[in-house]
């Protein structure tokens, strides 16, 4: 799997919309073929940061997600509540294994 | 879920030696009754770096899993692979549901 970690920093007055945003696009994004898991986790030491946790099958699978009209919109309605630029990591699964993943 | 973020530098020539640990770690953690997650991932950009990302069902269940012999005989053997102490995130799930992290 490609795993990637997309961290956000979100304007407190923005808390609410940005979760009611991330989760429309979570629950669209797990349809995707290419997508095994879209996790929104909220830092519990400071509840305007989160992680998206984006667990891709194929290393073709994010530019996919990102042409999809649920990403498109995500990314226009939270342009203006994040603070500052998201930044991410990429990662490979060496445990669990693949197919514990989906 | 209690979603924990472990970030790990791992001196270069120990990487293939706290690899195998830390499968061994893993695989002994999932089969603990509060832990449903327990994964390796390591950097695509770093291989050095390493984020394990543990899942618990309750707040108690960390505090159960340092008291493990599988635990303690990890940390002892990596103690001296890992260039600067670990550190931590912790998080709660919006999205996925609970069930879903089985």
């Amino acid at each position: 799997m490609l795993i990637v970690h997309v961290f956000i920093e979100v304007k407190p007055e923005f808390v609410d919309e940005f979760v009611d945003a991330t989760l429309a696009n979570a629950s669209a994004s797990v349809k995707e073929p290419g997508i095994a898991r879209f996790d929104l986790l909220q830092d519990l030491d400071n509840p305007t940061h989160f992680v998206l946790n984006e667990v891709y099958r194929s290393s073709d699978a994010p530019a996919a997600h990102k042409e999809t009209a649920h990403y498109l919109r995500w990314k226009d309605t939270v342009a203006d509540m994040i603070v500052s630029p998201r930044t991410k990591r990429m990662f490979h699964n060496l445990f669990s294994a693949d197919e514990e993943w989906a």
